[in-house]
């Protein structure tokens, strides 16, 4: 039977036969319910009782297809039992920054979750100038518990081999592979261009020997290292905030990767809003340098804290376990240089993944609002080319980079390398 | 019931029951049954038709322990049907270089496979001096075969992801874990260190933190890196030999993991047969530098011809597919730099493999009748010594090699420094 989108009155019926969902709306007579799905996937509704709507909770379910495109783009509605594990694993690990989940139908391929009627999607608040004071916190810890905790620092090793088994997600892996790695490398058809983006550039990325090796041993990487349960997907959309919270959310993509591939999609994404920025200034009509800095701090901040937190979590559990992961080491001044290593790697895979990840929102099929909400096709094209030469650098320098700040600063000399919009 | 070895009658009876194998051995009235296991885990029996000797198979079967140590060390069966799958597959894949089988039994965790009855295991013959001519060749299309038809480079997706999940080999990982990469490096109670190896080069692996962050590195790629089925456990105990034709047998550790381990696997038993040399020219009153020059020419050829063939499947594939693992690339510039990159970085990592195998079998629990069979102890330890020496400084300056010519004229440099026996 073909996959119909369910009606207000057939997802009203339903909730009423879910018993803990009901109770949870204060047994509503009259239920508000809007579809509000604006993402690639899913249907996405917000339900709230008609007469005290803060009870309210967010359905989601997936269709047999991608939503994006439609149903000439099956795809298999196994991806919502990949989103509702790891959303509960997740919330395991870190329950102050991830939604809950209080009911999810695997026949329907539908779960019922947690409303965040107070918080906004952290790309939109970026684009508008909004500062959140406690993103850096947030967010670190969020990274540096889920990364640690799925990983063989902390699990025993027959229990992370189950969970990599457990975690496979062939299908949206698929999508990652073709669409972040492979696609908007080579001349697509997939791949869409802004009308002023230098032919040149497009042909620069199809061309640089050093460029497309760096981008394949990132699509390596993401097919090979099994490292931790990542979420897959985490750019500046999967984040709401307001001043207080962070959640991080829509984990559907969630498999058993590489670490770098969450950090450097936090990365890339505060790059893809510091590179906008002139433009979205101008917009808002603010304009000051602060808030140019405070996006690069969110970079440095974001790093710094959730390398500290997770060696941190690291160092905590291997002296609790009185084990190292090397093996013994009194004093521990080997386990200490393993763990400066490991994040010395990581960081240079983060940078990696995050130059695929800006070099795919600049030239590949999806894109963010960051970028293409800017109206003047030169003024684009501009901001464009400056996140692509960025994003060549990281990629091909990935491995010389000593430290976040140096990564910063070349971001701050690529900005004003050329004019700065007025 | 406790496990009891299978008695000659019993075995017997048994195999009369299985019609195919029945055949095999050509209809025998009676049966000649031998166990010969002399490896680490199993029993094994040659078994061949009283009158016509050269009807003949190999019975394995797994006790649930591990045998070298007994029955206090307890170890699932269920490795029997990993190396069942793994003898398939890799049969599948290089059929003149891997032994066939003939019956799998999944409940006497059982099987029946070629006798490989004009063969020797190579370790030994390598001690008593021989030359196999064709070694390299094989070995190489060997490593070429297996390790490439098994990786993202060969399989879609979806299909190496199924199998890197079929392969998980958590236990007999879990051995690898500890013995070759974490007890060899710290005050363990399982190693065994000769008589007169030196205390103060005991210290210095528990104590020298680039080579324990070294170590740590290639497991947590061991551990991580699923990269393709490898054999898990490749020594020169593994490869069974004569003037024509060379068999890998015993893959019961296969699992998906780093191309590395295989590779260096070999290279690392081919060294430890380089640095006893001395000894074993002594005892068999050879002692000239032509075998020892034929050995090291097996380390060159061996990874040259290996690297030649596995690029030339890797072009070959692209090539009829049409498509390459980076994604379109006109004129192919880009395809083949990121070959040479993927190359050298396989030697980096073999190179890592190898120093920690090469360790493990000096200082650790398993050991190699190549050291073990020295019976002076100062010349032991000497040789034992100069391993030490060279596998540190393979994992320290992995990267730093920037072929495998570099690293023969290294071993040859560490053999020469000290005095020579006589």
């Amino acid at each position: 039977m073909e996959f119909e989108a369910l009606s207000s009155s057939e997802l009203a019926a339903y909730l009423r036969g879910v018993p803990s969902v009901y109770a949870l709306l204060n047994q509503p007579g009259e239920l508000d319910i809007a579809e509000v799905g604006d993402g690639n996937l899913n249907y996405v509704y917000f339900v709230s009782n008609a007469r005290t709507p803060e009870k309210s909770v967010v359905v989601k379910q997936a269709p047999p297809f991608l939503r994006l495109v439609g149903k000439t783009w099956p795809l298999t509605r196994h991806r919502m039992i990949r989103e509702v594990a790891a959303l509960r694993r997740f919330g395991e690990l870190c329950p102050q920054h991830v939604p809950r989940v209080y009911h999810a139908d695997t026949e329907l391929y539908l779960m019922v979750m947690q409303r965040l009627s107070t918080h906004a999607i952290l790309r939109q608040k970026l684009m508008d100038g909004h500062v959140y004071p406690k993103l850096t916190d947030h967010l670190s810890t969020y990274l540096a518990h889920t990364l640690f905790y799925g990983s063989d620092l902390f699990l025993a090793p027959e229990v992370k081999k189950q969970a990599v088994s457990a975690a496979i997600n062939t299908e949206l892996c698929k999508i990652t592979e073709d669409l972040v790695f492979t696609f908007p490398f080579e001349d697509h058809p997939s791949n869409v261009y802004s009308n002023a983006f230098p032919k040149q550039m497009i042909e620069r990325i199809w061309r640089t020997p050093a460029l497309r090796v760096a981008v394949a041993e990132m699509k390596w990487s993401f097919m090979n290292d099994a490292e931790t349960l990542v979420h897959g997907d985490l750019h500046t959309g999967s984040i709401m905030v307001n001043q207080d919270e962070t959640y991080v959310i829509d984990p559907e993509f969630a498999f058993y990767g590489p670490m770098g591939f969450d950090v450097g999609a936090v990365l890339a994404n505060l790059l893809l809003a510091y590179f906008s920025r002139d433009w979205h200034d101008r917009r808002t009509g603010q304009g000051s340098d602060d808030y140019r800095k405070w996006l690069l701090d969110q970079i440095t901040g974001i790093w710094t804290a959730f390398a500290d937190k997770f060696r941190l979590l690291w160092r905590e559990h291997e002296s609790r376990r009185k084990s190292h992961f090397i093996g013994d080491d009194p004093g521990g001044h080997c386990a200490e240089a393993y763990r400066v290593r490991f994040m010395q790697r990581l960081l240079a895979n983060s940078l990696g993944f995050a130059g695929c990840k800006m070099i795919r929102r600049i030239v590949g099929m999806a894109k963010v609002a960051d970028i293409t909400s800017i109206s003047d096709d030169a003024i684009r094209a501009a901001v464009e080319v400056k996140c692509v030469q960025f994003a060549e650098r990281l990629l091909i320098e990935r491995h010389a980079f000593g430290s976040i700040e140096e990564v910063v600063e070349l971001a701050r000399d690529v900005q004003t390398r050329e004019h700065r919009l007025q």
